[in-house]
């Protein structure tokens, strides 16, 4: 495996801020490992509920994770305020390879990053679907070459 | 036991933004139960460590938390907005009893509120310890009578 | 407040086995607070799930909880084996005060204890409903004078 | 990226049980992908708790996560009873690649699978250490080629 290196805010396509909690802090004081995936999950859900794309409760396409990863960099801890950055790396048909930064507020770098990919079903059937329309649209936007 | 009655916002002292994450919600698509619970101990230890006087790793008092409850009046979901309201109900020699309010942002009305007591004790021997000064004025100036 | 007393075993109807986490240890190395009301939500549904009383997902009801409470004693740490106690304090007409005990695997004492109230509503109204009668008839096999 | 299989269970060399909560389940119904990390950790600190090879509050060493990925197969659920398995992946001078599989309890294939690169460290100074002997010598003994 190649040594990953920390991405640079200017990776990322759009940014949201993130409340820490006392209970991310594991028993070494810093942001346990699996709490950035948590962030991940926030940081798309995110984007595509507040954007109209994907209704967890009734809509007609649910995403599934198939894959996740994370390189760690720097610590971070309760009660830093931080800053998550979105991206996608790459658009399927009906899967989507998000891109996701985790920055100290106002870094420059990333303090850890990674992603995951979602592959879209049809919520009652589980079976991929193609992308509606304006999902495709709204996710090209924030496509990284 | 008396039916409990939601705050007004005017009830608390001092409110911090929180924001809510993917995994808050539950199979029935409203914030856990649970989570509310990180978000009082959130807001106290924000509130502690922010104003210097608790220093989880290297100070020389701790709190541990000896009973807590809550009650929930309106559900909350992520994506939403939150704030957390603080106060202090009561203070003692070497405990505190905490009050916090989670609203809607912009709400003037708790959708959970309730609490816990914290007890200081020496962060080596777990014993009680009484409120340093500092910590007693920081904390009186948000005691509610 | 008078000062709370560990719950003996004897007090609780049934016990579960539970697995402790890396990530419920906070800074200070013992289970954090906020992850006793986990456990509680664990042992009450993992009882009302296996007995085929309530199906999240599909059922007709589902439980909401009104308000929570917890009184802790003694530390637990990951990787200790701990069990879950579970009794019923009140029955009512659609609702269930929850008794939950956390005990040390094997220990007379609970090391922490508490519960909740549900209040059984319509999965689609969220309205209350009266307990339906085979799950009234096991719950009440599990109530305490 | 290539397709990832699902792995056996004779490619793990221990397993452990694990009981789900309520909470790991998202509004989709099932185990949340960031559960799966929490997991990972929680079987390998048990591991090395259990058989005495890191103290995380008073040792000399702490494993740091450097990265950390898993592949999802098949969903999995509260009230599911579940084992972790554990192997060695790489054994370096101060790092390890632990692999990780969590089954569904008495299934032969990986619902999911992944795990994580600890690099140890000095826990004052937080620079790499060698691996101690004693912990070389358990680590080899759970390695795959």
């Amino acid at each position: 495996m190649t040594k990953a290196i920390p991405d640079s805010r200017d990776s990322y396509r759009l940014f949201q801020p993130i409340t820490t909690r006392w209970m991310d802090n594991d028993q070494y004081g810093h942001l346990n490992n699996v709490v950035y995936y948590s962030l991940f999950d926030t940081v798309v859900n995110r984007f595509l509920i507040e954007n109209g794309l994907v209704d967890p409760l009734k809509g007609d396409i649910i995403g599934l994770v198939v894959n996740s990863n994370c390189h760690y960099f720097a610590p971070l801890a309760f009660p830093d305020r931080i800053e998550g950055g979105l991206r996608v790396d790459r658009l399927g048909s009906s899967s989507v390879t998000y891109g996701v930064g985790i920055f100290a507020e106002g870094s420059d770098t990333a303090a850890a990053q990674g992603g995951f990919v979602h592959v879209y079903v049809d919520s009652a059937t589980r079976r991929p679907r193609p992308l509606p329309a304006p999902m495709r649209e709204a996710l090209q936007s924030i496509t990284v070459d």
